[in-house]
């Protein structure tokens, strides 16, 4: 079928090369002239026949509102627009309450798989009413593995994303777990081989996994990771899960500890270990270490 | 090559004829008298030739305790035993030093692999003295999967109880943070194929993995768990995890959340939240959940 | 001064009664026809000199912001609305937008104090213009502790309530600890007499404080506190503390076991460790402990 | 009553002054020659009158454990000792053990106060038999306040350690409480305020305490804590807490989480969050931030 695909970058041009090697039609937007195949939004909408389906790729929040805005404009009743980006599901949800104002139909898609997925496919997690995302199933069959799996429609408007996020939230504890063993290993006096150890393990453990494969590979490499700090940024989706259990009522002090850990790897002084240090000060007279003046 | 085998159970007995398919000669013992070789381990000792190779999978413990102090008497300097029950790794260092002082070698062995070790190989974590492993070593391979993997020399006496419990705790991690993000989903209004969801994951995401199996499995047994109770028992080696983390000072969020929250599984009523609910009601006139006379 | 006072419940009614004592002139709206001074807010303006003062203590959400929005047509330019009841502080600053927009200002309060308050005074933690809030000086004083202490001026709109939010942040944490405290006392075998324990504590130690005065009174009253069910609910400051934690990056993790602890306190059953228990049963023949009927 | 002490340091030498003023004869004995009355344990236990009774305050560990081993010999079959330091209580039930042997009776008191404790009393918990317990009481009155409070007899023998462990535990939760409090408010761009935030809250909240007394008053020397580092030692009490807490299957997320925290503070770099900087760059080409040669 013929596609609009609305950011062309890392992600977005791997999608429409595997679109267009399964036949797909894919006519392509970027902001960037050497990507684009039409030079404006209004030229993309024309060359669609109709009803339209548009997919959206580029970064979540103001970049993806606005475009939603100006196709809003463009677009006519019965298209159908794929939010493919990192959106917060409950923005999803305004999006399609924006859309859905003009006759507008809207899928919202979780995409992983980063750059492996061009060749091996995606992991599609899809939300919307049942007949927009059959509409669109088309393209999600080309984007997903040949073997048939990493597909699921996941729910209604917003459930895409939301899995999305959740998926990222158990990466977040599975690799702080991992994380924590290392440490353990590498801190005691016990465990000469600990790049090895965790080699073992990819075979016949209950560990086994593609994060386990990955931190082998990454001690092969630098076998105590002398090459890299322990600083670790976020990229939104793991606070999203706390900040969705808590409106749940759901516990989740796993995902939430790896995201803390994150957020304090990324300190040069902790605020709250100060006032622990003045407190101990207070109380017992033991010494506290005295700040430099630029640490502050 | 020769070998006393004592606990012939589920896993001893599996061990035994995966042994014996790959060539080796294995006596065994058994509490219970149908299962075994020998009847008595002096029986077992004189059957085996010097310098004897002794093989030990009985609870850990006070049976493995006591089996040792048995062996002490019975061994001779320059046989070996290999522990590879459960053991936490500060009871091999105590065995190893009494089996030392009677000249007797001592080696540590992590076993994992459950009931499908007996066709795939087991994962053979080691600990002990290069040459006595040496000695163990073609043991070992036979254990292992036929591939050449699972298997580690760890470190000294203890670390392959070390890393096995280590690999044990992260794999509590692991199992909560796939939990939480259960949890969530089912709480939310968002998601109506959870199930379906976790099957997506199979392919192409991040959080792919054996424990991802597995929980599709389950949810395809029964796709909202009703039939199974929130309870999880623990068996020692997520404490032992958080205990040898607390000795190091190695800060271990996630490990030990997931281990609180089984401790938690296990409880009709929590005394401390029965503190906190007494709290509200003495500062705030917050109303109290009377309790019923048969859950305190 | 005169003011005008919005919801005469019990924290109302008893702020009411305190600041009449004090000399001010209240005039007071409820729903309640019994507890009013007047029947409708058009006659409270009406009956309040220019510019007016008008303190609003109503729930926090839908009842506040429709106040705020009938007193948007109601007040005139240079009147000031002070907001003295659980508003979320971002609330705070929408309303106080909605309400600059007619040229009325406005304030935000957080008060604690409870029941004691009308007679020992109220904690005051006020957010907003210095001279808005220097307008509303004399109230304040009135209701604050005679001693001139429990008063602050944290910043500006929202602050009052941001701060009102940590400090119950944190209270549930210091709940938390003593908690888990008494649960581990209560669990040894070690301890005969946990109350006694508490009470010895009050004088000369670290941790003596109002909650474990309070927890103390309760032990008294119910030494085992079997009368209580370990169930706790959260009243929204808690989550928002939590959450404003992720916003800004900060590691919470006390405040975020505690909150999740009363989460996890009124659950019948845990769907999280219904995830647990049916892994350990996939990889380890582990039995799971079936549910009864009525639990899933 | 005569008493004999064994270890005059901070500690020591200010609970004999304060044993002295109350009419108590005192026998002190030191490593340090400056200090003592005796030279010798031999010529200590020669000084006091039969049945004896011998208070040991020297550090927990060997120097207690040595003590211990060398008043066996010197003491007689009803004789007490009375261990003040501060002892596992685990290694109480042992040195009790050791006594009991030769008829020696052995009580544990938990002593909290700091410098402050000579002038306004200590808090005494105390584990051992009801008449060993009661055969010093008038020691333990003449340390406690003049009030009659700061006295518990918890339980048998470790019990006295026992509590104060848990007590400290619970400080560690409450401070660390504190801390992420203030770092919330300090992250904030909410807060003008900070340090009159804390201390107006020292009147009528629930959060009232002696830690927040302290707080306020480091906050008044050092406002925003710029010449202290958020770095914090523990003192053993805290891991034992916890360690407890697994043994007993007690969830105690609260005061884990405050260790945690402190084994985090001193770490220049985190082990753990190399491993899970380097997870993400194996799988999202995320940079990693490269570590300077000197912070591995």
């Amino acid at each position: 079928m013929q596609l609009g695909l609305i950011g062309l970058g890392k992600m977005g041009g791997n999608m429409a090369a595997r679109l267009r090697e399964k036949g797909h039609e894919v006519v392509g937007y970027d902001r960037s002239p050497d990507l684009r195949d039409v030079d404006t939004l209004a030229e993309l909408v024309e060359r669609l026949p109709v009803p339209r389906t548009v997919w959206l790729m580029v970064p979540a929040g103001k970049p993806t509102t606005d475009t939603i805005e100006e196709l809003a404009e463009l677009l006519a009743p019965g298209d159908l627009v794929i939010e493919g980006g990192n959106s917060h599901y409950v923005d999803d949800r305004r999006h399609a309450g924006q859309l859905s104002a003009k006759g507008i139909r809207y899928v919202d898609a979780g995409v992983s798989g980063g750059v492996w997925g061009r060749q091996n496919g995606y992991g599609i997690m899809v939300g919307g009413a049942a007949e927009d995302v059959a509409h669109a199933k088309p393209i999600f069959d080309a984007l997903t593995p040949d073997s048939g799996g990493g597909y699921v429609h996941a729910g209604g408007v917003g459930a895409g994303h939301f899995v999305k996020m959740v998926h990222n939230g158990i990466e977040y504890g599975m690799m702080q777990a991992f994380a924590e063993g290392y440490e353990l290993m590498a801190a005691s006096d016990v465990v000469d081989d600990v790049a090895g150890t965790f080699d073992s393990w990819r075979e016949g453990t209950v560990v086994r996994s593609w994060l386990l494969d990955l931190l082998v590979r990454a001690l092969e490499e630098d076998p105590e990771l002398e090459g890299i700090r322990g600083y670790a940024q976020d990229s939104g989706e793991g606070r999203w899960t706390v900040q969705a259990a808590v409106d749940h009522a759901v516990p989740a002090p796993v995902i939430t500890a790896a995201l803390f850990a994150r957020f304090a790897s990324r300190q040069d002084d902790s605020p709250a270990m100060k006032v622990v240090a003045a407190l101990r000060n207070q109380f017992g007279g033991h010494a506290v270490t005295k700040s430099t003046g630029d640490s502050a």
